[in-house]
C-alpha cells in the first residue's frame, strides 16, 4: 500500500473556516486575458560570472524578462494573449516542506482551468523519488478540498530534494515525455531551484518541449532579488517562532532566572533571525552575516553575551533571550574551517571515530576543546548541497555551556556579581513550519504561479557547477538599519513585543514582515522624495517668474523626461506582484 | 535598582485588542451584594488521612464550605451580604507562570473595589521573596493596563515558590501583620497551595487576622477534585501545545521521514499530555498513570513503541508523532527507584561524581546502562517538592536512543523492512507558559477569586506533613476512555487534527479543553438520563392508570422527593463557577 497523500483530512473548525478562505489575485493575474510585457533578456548578477554561466545556460540564458500588466495598464507593445490551448502541466515538491505550498498548486490548478478547461494538472506523489517513477494523482477540485489554505506539502509529499545526477534527470526527462507534460513546475528553495535552472537547459538541450519553472516556496527566505521580494512559508514561520519567542521572553521577565537560547531553523544566512528580532525584541540576536563581517570567533562571541549578561546583572537583570541562527556554525571561521575538514575526510571515506586523527592541527585543538554532544554533530554527513546538518547541530547548547563556563569563572574572580547563569536551550524550527499558513502565504502562494525561469538569474558559481547562492541579511539594508538602531535598547530595556499567535481575523492579521514592509516603506519613501522635487519645481516655476528660470526649467524637464521615458520602455519595474 | 514589574508595556496590536476583552463573570458574582449559602464542613479525602490532617490542621479543618448564589436562586437560609467594610488584601505569585495570571489579579482588584472604594490590593512584588521584604505595589486601574489578558507573571514577578520553613512563615506573618492584610492571597500549583493550606493554619494559631487564600493557577492541570474542575492556565497551555503538536503531525506527514518524539512540560502526571492528545491526535502517547497501573519498564515502553514503529513500516509509513509527560522519569518504577536513591545520596551531600558507586547493584547496573546525557540530568538536586527535575530531563532523547538501538538491532536481524528510524526531540513547555491567555483562561482567572480555603480538603500526607496530592489521570474516566476508544486509529491511521493557532474570534475561540467537555457532557448526560427516567414514570401513571400503579407511585415519588430535598438543602453542588 502506498501513502495517504492527496487523501481527504479531517479538518479542525479553524481548518475549515481557512479552507473556505479565497486568496486575493493581483489585478495582473485577473481574468482570462494575460497581457505581457517583455523586457530585457536576463543578464548575470556578477559580471565576472558571464562566461562560466553562458557556458553551463547556452539554451536558456539570456530570455527576456516577462512583465504582466493588469488590464488597464496602458503600454504600446504588449503581448494580449486570449488563447489559450490546452496543456498538461507536472508540478512536483522538491524542497523541505513551507506552510503555503499548497496554495501554489492550489493557484496554479485554478490558473489553469480559467484559461481553458481542458487543461491537466498532475501532481507527483512523493515529491522528487515520485516524478522518477511517474507516480502521478490528477489534481481536482475535490482533491483539492481539504488542503485549501493549509499547512505542510502532504498532499503531494516530498522525499529525497534532489533532481540532479545524470541518473535523475534522465528519469525527469522520462517522465515528462511519456507524459507529455507541456510544464513541470518544481516547489522548493534554493538548492531545488538551482536544480530546476539546470534541468530547464538540460531539457532545451534535450529539445524536451516541456518548460521548467522553478517557485520559491522556502521557510528560510534566502531566495530573495530584485525580482522576487521574499519566499512562501517565510512569513507564516517568522509569525509562529515570534509567538514562540515572546512567549519565551515573557517567561523570562516572570521569572527573572534564566537566558533562553534560541536557535532557529533557515538554513545558512540569518532572514528568519533578524525577522524574528524586529516582530519580538528579544535582547540580543548572533547574526551570521556579522560574524563573517568580523571574522567573529566563537570565543568572540561567548565574549560579547558573557558581557552583555554581566551589563545586565548590573543593572539586577539576570534574565534574557538570546536567538541564533542555525547556519552560524557555517559564519564562524574556525568552526567552518573545522567542518570542511571534516567533511574532505568523511569524503574520502574516513570513518567518524578516526577523523579526529587526521585533522589538521589548528582544527584538531579546536575539536579537542568542544564538549562531546557537539563534537559527535559536527562529524555528521553533509547534506546533499554540502552544507553541514545545520538542525542537528546544536550551537545554541555548544554557546550556552561556554558561556556558563565563562559566567561562573568571573564569578569565582569576583568581576560577575549577578546570580548564577542558568540557561534554556530551544530549537524551533520544525514546530513553525508544518504551520496553517498566514493570510499573507496564502494570497502570495496561491499567485506564485507568474514566477517563471527568473532563476538562473540570480546564479552565480562554485567549483564546477553554477548554483544560485542564497540571499544574505545585507548589512547595508533597511531591515538591518533598523535593528543596529534599536539593539542597544532590545539589549538593556527588555522592550519585548508579542505579536501573539498567528490570527487569521483583527488585529495582525493581515501583518506583514517588517524586513518585507522596511523595504517597502523605503521604497514609498523615495516615491515622496521624488514628489517633493516635482513640488518644489512647480513652486518656483509660476506665472510671474522670470524667463531665464522657466527656460531653464523647460530645458532641463525635457531632458529628464526624455530620459526617463526611455529607461522605463526598455526597463522591467521589478515590481512583478504589486 | 529593582527589577521592572509592573511597568506598562508596550503593547502589540493583538495585545492592545485583547486588553481591551472584558471578561465574563459567572451570574452568582455580578453585582455587589454578596450571596453565599454555607454547605457542610470539609471533610478529609481519604477516611484513613483524617487523624493526620485533623492533627496538622485543629484551626482551619471543618470550615463549612461557601456556595455563592445567583441574585434569582431562592434558597432560605443564604446569607445576603450587602455592606462591606474597607479590607486591605495582598497577593503573591507563588507558582510558575501560567497564562490568565494577570487576570487573578485584575479581577480580584475589580471585586474589591466594586464592593467599597476604599478597599486596597497590595501586589507583593517579586514572588514569596518580596512577600518576605515586603516590597508592595499598590494595584490600580493604571498598573493593570498594560497586564489586563496578557501572559506571565511579569507584573509582580515570582521567585523561590516556597513559604514554608519557620523563617519564611515568620516572615509571612509579620508582612501580614505590619500591612494590617485583611487577606493574603497566594497564586499557584500543588506545593504553593499546600503552602498556603499550613499558612491559614499557621496565622489561625498565631491569631493573625488575615485570611489566606489559594488560587489554583498551573498549567499542569493537577489541582483538581469534585470543587475545582479545571486549572487557571490549563486551556492555554495544552492549546499553544496541540498548534506545535499539529504542526509536527504535518511536518511528519509532509516528509514520511521522522518519527517526533515530543516531551510535554506538566509534573509528574499526564493531564496536559492527554488533553493534547484529544486535541491533536498524534500517533501515539506514553501516559504516566498507564505506566504506573502497568507496572512498565523503560524496556516495556521501548518495545512497545518500537512494536508500533514495525507494524507502521509494514503498512508503508515511516513517521510519526510521540508524546512524553515530562513526568513519566517519575513513573517508570526501575528509574524512579534509581531516581530516589540519587536524591537520598545527594542528601546525604555525596558528590554527583561518587554517586554511581554507592548505588545499590540493581540501580547501579541500570544507572551505568544508560547513555551518559541522561545520567548527567538524573544526577541534578531535586526541587523544593522533592520532586526530580523533571523539566530537565530528556526523557524523549532517552526513548529515542532507546527505539533507535532496537530498530537498528531488528532491521540487522530482518524483522524491521522499513526505512531507516530517524527521531528527532522536542520539548514543550516554556514556549506555552508565556503565553496570551485564551478567552477561557481570561474569564476563569478573573472570576477565580471565589475560590477559598479548598485546599486542605484534598490534602492527604506524605512522611510527617499533610500536601495536597496533585491529581492523577483517572484511567476510569471519560476523557482516558475517548483516548482509548480512538488509541488504535490514531496509532495507524494518521488522523491528524490541527486545531491550529489560538485564536480570540472565529472558529476555537470559544472551544474548551476537551478534556473538560467531555467530563460536562457525562454530567449533562446523566441529567438526561434523569429526565428519562421521570417521562417514563409519567407516561406510566396517566389517566386511566390502575389504583395500585397510582399508589405505588405515590408512595416511592414522596420518598424519592424528600430524600433529594434533604440532601440539596445540605451539600454544595460542587458547580461553583456554573
Amino acid at each position: 500500500m502506498d501513502s495517504d497523500f492527496g487523501i481527504a483530512r479531517e479538518l479542525s473548525p479553524l481548518q475549515q473556516l481557512r479552507s473556505q478562505y479565497r486568496p486575493e489575485l493581483p489585478p495582473c493575474l485577473q481574468g482570462t486575458t494575460v497581457r505581457v510585457e517583455l523586457g530585457d533578456g536576463t543578464t548575470v548578477a556578477k559580471a565576472g560570472d558571464a562566461h562560466i554561466i553562458a557556458r553551463a545556460f547556452p539554451h536558456t540564458l539570456g530570455q527576456p524578462l516577462a512583465h504582466f500588466l493588469r488590464a488597464t495598464a496602458k503600454v504600446p507593445d504588449a503581448q494580449i494573449i486570449t488563447e489559450h490551448p490546452a496543456i498538461r502541466v507536472g508540478i512536483v515538491f522538491s524542497g523541505r516542506q513551507a506552510p503555503g505550498g499548497h496554495n501554489v498548486v492550489w493557484g496554479l490548478y485554478e490558473a489553469l482551468k480559467v484559461h481553458n478547461a481542458k487543461n491537466t494538472l498532475l501532481g507527483f506523489l512523493g515529491g522528487s523519488e515520485g516524478l522518477f517513477a511517474q507516480k502521478t494523482l490528477e489534481i481536482t477540485d475535490n482533491v483539492l478540498q481539504t488542503y485549501k489554505n493549509q499547512g505542510g506539502f502532504d498532499l503531494l509529499g516530498r522525499t529525497k530534494d534532489q533532481i540532479r545526477t545524470t541518473e535523475q534527470v534522465n528519469a525527469a526527462l522520462k517522465a515528462c515525455m511519456d507524459l507529455k507534460l507541456d510544464g513541470l513546475i518544481i516547489i522548493g528553495g534554493v538548492t531545488s531551484n538551482t536544480d530546476a535552472a539546470h534541468l530547464a537547459e538540460f531539457f532545451a538541450e534535450a529539445k524536451c518541449p516541456t518548460k521548467v519553472v522553478g517557485v520559491p516556496v522556502t521557510i528560510n527566505g534566502d531566495l530573495k532579488n530584485q525580482f522576487v521580494e521574499t519566499n512562501v512559508g517565510f512569513d507564516t514561520t517568522c509569525k509562529v517562532n515570534s509567538q514562540l519567542i515572546s512567549n519565551t521572553c515573557t517567561d523570562a521577565l516572570s521569572a527573572e532566572k534564566y537566558y533562553y537560547f534560541v536557535r532557529l531553523m533557515g538554513r545558512k544566512h540569518s532572514h528568519v533571525a533578524l525577522e524574528c528580532t524586529l516582530q519580538s525584541h528579544p535582547n540580543m540576536v548572533i547574526l551570521g552575516e556579522e560574524v563573517t563581517a568580523s571574522k567573529l570567533t566563537i570565543f568572540d562571541i561567548t565574549k560579547q553575551i558573557c558581557d552583555a549578561v554581566q551589563a545586565r546583572a548590573e543593572q539586577d537583570k539576570n534574565h534574557g533571550v538570546i536567538l541564533i541562527p542555525e547556519g552560524i556554525v557555517e559564519s564562524i571561521p574556525e568552526l567552518y574551517a573545522l567542518l570542511k575538514e571534516i567533511h574532505g575526510l568523511l569524503k574520502e571515506g574516513v570513518h567518524a571515530d578516526n577523523i579526529s586523527a587526521k585533522l589538521s592541527p589548528w582544527s584538531s585543538a579546536l575539536f579537542g576543546f568542544l564538549p562531546p554532544f557537539i563534537k559527535k554533530q559536527l562529524l555528521l554527513h553533509p547534506e546533499s548541497d554540502d552544507s553541514a546538518q545545520l538542525s542537528q547541530i546544536e550551537t545554541e547548547k555548544l554557546l550556552a555551556y561556554l558561556v556558563e563556563t565563562e559566567m561562573n569563572k568571573r564569578m569565582k574572580e569576583g568581576t560577575y556579581k549577578g546570580k548564577k547563569f542558568n540557561a534554556i536551550c530551544h530549537f524551533f524550527g520544525y514546530q513553525a513550519r508544518g504551520s496553517l499558513p498566514s493570510k499573507f502565504d496564502c494570497d502570495y502562494a496561491y499567485a506564485m504561479m507568474t514566477v517563471k525561469r527568473w532563476s538562473q538569474n540570480s546564479g552565480s558559481t562554485t567549483i564546477g557547477r553554477p548554483v544560485i547562492h542564497p540571499a544574505t541579511v545585507d548589512l547595508k539594508g533597511k531591515a538591518y538599519e533598523l535593528l543596529r538602531q534599536n539593539a542597544q535598547k532590545f539589549l538593556m530595556e527588555d522592550m519585548y513585543r508579542n505579536p501573539g499567535p498567528l490570527q487569521y481575523d483583527g488585529p495582525g492579521a493581515d501583518a506583514k514582515a517588517v524586513s518585507l514592509c522596511v523595504e517597502d516603506q523605503d521604497y514609498m519613501g523615495r516615491i515622496k522624495k521624488l514628489q517633493e522635487y516635482l513640488d518644489q519645481v512647480r513652486t518656483i516655476v509660476k506665472p510671474g517668474c522670470s524667463q531665464d528660470v522657466l527656460k531653464a526649467a523647460l530645458s532641463v524637464m525635457a531632458s529628464v523626461t526624455d530620459v526617463l521615458s526611455t529607461i522605463s520602455s526598455s526597463s522591467t519595474s521589478g515590481q512583478q506582484f504589486a
